[in-house]
């Protein structure tokens, strides 16, 4: 038997995998691309660590961009609306966004280096039994290839069967930083949100723009808008989008220097939220987990898709370092384990996505505006989904944490 | 609203109204009997307290029996059979065991000091939805007085319906110490057991005498005897059921001086062990916690009832202090919390009343006689049921830790 299989070199693959080398556990991680695929083609996507992650990543000694320098401390925040509020939120300590295509290609440099094996290769769900059988647990860490089928959807956790909205993410030059340097989170009600990030990628510092377009909002069109087709009316539609509905990004942009950097540095696309199952029993009686995206697609609108799966794997880690013994037991044991992180980042991050909003959220938006107290808690939070939704489950507990503050 | 309302003056009741008054939280302790009546009477149940536990109470400020003066730092082992087996097992810190009529109205005094309110009142099921109106947040803590039946019983947690052992337990005079000074765990396969622990009373340090006899077993006429009748009688049955099953403490008494030190200091009878609800939602709509008996009834055989509800109560008062909104979710949260531990608990204990006890639990127990590290890691996890069923789960969990250990 040879150790860990863990499918998937993303966040939660290799988090998990370096997690176990630093521990002595082999480890073989399987990749469909190989490390330069992973570190060239398209944006994959625009991810935020924050400080929890950060942590981890420091525990790991793999963090190679400090967070100090290359972070951000804040949240501005812009609601739209007949009257527009704009006001900041303050981390503890700070977040940190780099684009994935340098940092997955390091963390398997570490992995590497760390004694894992790296296996250039497609598993299909067909091969997972013969994966299983080769080691002593197999790590469903991707969502991609018809692997997350293996894991029975959460009808009852998962409330949406469709996207809820288009997504449009890019890298930009030509839009100063925000001061202090921050994430800006701009609401335009019933069309969607706007989130600018202050990234690293190959040119330098950037800001990676995404457009969460509600279907049949004002700027939906931008999700299928081609680049390619005509860069320049791309551009258009991006600075009148801006100008429109996101003023507090607009305001920073350079028109002269404004433009896509490269690009590959764009997606666009929708995905359905949706959880599920934590394990599956394989025909032959063997257990396979599921971690990151196999486990719990969540939309990117409040930034927690990494750190989601950062933390999944790191409780699977901890368990399997703790109680080697891969049965029916260790899978409901680490399925109690992970169960309130991971539910509460999927219903904190589906709230957000609800149409219109509800009462409460919008009760609690409106204290951030004028209670510092209340931005900087709900920024922090991003740290911790849990806490998030132990304010937000209910309109009783909104309203009771906001009597706390001298509110309502 | 007057805080956290708590039925019943037992160690779950007690060391979770003493965590939360600690904080500053209003809490009000429901008990049918009042203090002098906790602290006289016939003896309760012979309890230990192991270091985990131990290390709550000196948190909270209210170890008031210093456990390296009036603890025991070892069981010992008695293996009956055609070829018996003796070892030790070492704590890694001391256990400790303390007349509950002495350490209950303590707690009390305790409590009341640090601002609690105890209300000597006893408490009805028709009564708590009344309480509940009261309070911000109901906890049963007693099996008592058909309170537990509010919460329903996981019959897929309960493997039994009916007693496994009937038990005898008194306090006696005339029983050496066994050296080290520790605990006697003998057993007399398919009769039954004896726990035998060094327990600090009121006249002093005595020997607490548990026998845990398997119904139709050669020792179950003494959970029947009566003291009362005829006192020489029952101390000549007690005798000759040592001599004759458990040596090893038998070889310690002194017939001089061997006696029950109290007529009252004795209790008799049978628990059905099994697992209820963590909560329920009162038809108000509010929610009832269950903490202690209330929760989940465990056998003494391995002496976890104790340490299982203060673990239970500290959870719940850490999470009353954490999100104190007593909704589903509260309650939801609470029972992922706490699941593993509490059920690993009922498991393991339910394990060691199997009648005839599986290979797997024999070939552990073998493997203790031979091997004092694995002896020493089954005697620390009487602090930690979890791991204790980490390695008793399943045959292949116990195969797998005892080829750990060069065993098999």
């Amino acid at each position: 038997m040879e150790g860990i299989g863990i499918v998937g070199a993303g966040v939660a693959g290799l988090h998990l995998g370096m997690l176990l080398r630093r521990q002595g556990v082999p480890v073989t991680l399987y990749s469909e691309r190989a490390p330069q695929q992973l570190g060239s083609g398209r944006l994959p996507n625009a991810v935020a660590h924050h400080h929890v992650t950060i942590s981890r990543e420091r525990a790991l000694n793999v963090e190679h961009w400090d967070a100090g320098e290359f972070g951000y401390g804040v949240h501005h925040h812009y609601l739209g609306g007949p009257s527009p509020a704009r006001f900041i939120g303050r981390f503890s300590a700070p977040s940190r966004a780099v684009d994935q295509r340098m940092l997955l290609p390091r963390l398997v440099h570490d992995f590497c280096d760390a004694g894992g094996t790296f296996e250039h290769r497609t598993i299909t769900p067909a091969e997972v039994e013969e994966l299983a059988r080769r080691h002593d647990l197999v790590v469903i860490a991707t969502g991609r290839g018809g692997l997350s089928e293996l894991f029975p959807r959460r009808a009852d956790l998962s409330p949406f069967d469709r996207p809820q909205r288009r997504l449009c993410v890019g890298l930009y030059d030509g839009i100063a930083p925000a001061e202090p340097r921050g994430v800006t989170l701009s609401i335009a009600p019933g069309h969607g949100e706007l989130i600018e990030i202050p990234m690293l990628s190959f040119t330098g510092q950037v800001s990676a723009l995404l457009f969460e377009a509600v279907p049949g909002g004002a700027f939906e069109a931008i999700a299928a808008c081609s680049y390619d087709a005509d860069p320049a009316a791309f551009h258009r539609l991006v600075l009148e989008i801006l100008r429109e509905h996101h003023p507090s990004v607009h305001e920073r942009v350079d028109p002269a220097r404004f433009g896509l950097t490269r690009p590959l540095d764009l997606l666009q696309g929708a995905i359905t939220p949706g959880i599920r199952e934590d394990f599956a029993m394989l025909p032959s009686g063997r257990p396979v987990i599921a971690a990151g995206d196999a486990h719990a697609v969540v939309d990117p609108v409040v930034g927690q898709g990494a750190n989601c799966a950062s933390y999944s794997a790191w409780e699977l880690g901890r368990q399997i370092l703790d109680d080697p013994h891969f049965d029916e037991r260790f899978c409901r044991k680490l399925a109690a384990r992970r169960r309130n992180l991971v539910r509460a980042t999927t219903d904190w991050t589906n709230l957000m996505l609800s149409s219109p909003p509800p009462q409460h959220l919008q009760d609690l938006l409106g204290a951030m505006a004028t209670t510092p107290a209340v931005a900087d808690e709900f920024t922090e939070n991003f740290n911790h989904p849990d806490r998030q939704w132990d304010i937000l489950a209910t309109p009783e507990r909104t309203r009771a944490y906001l009597a706390g503050h001298g509110l309502g």
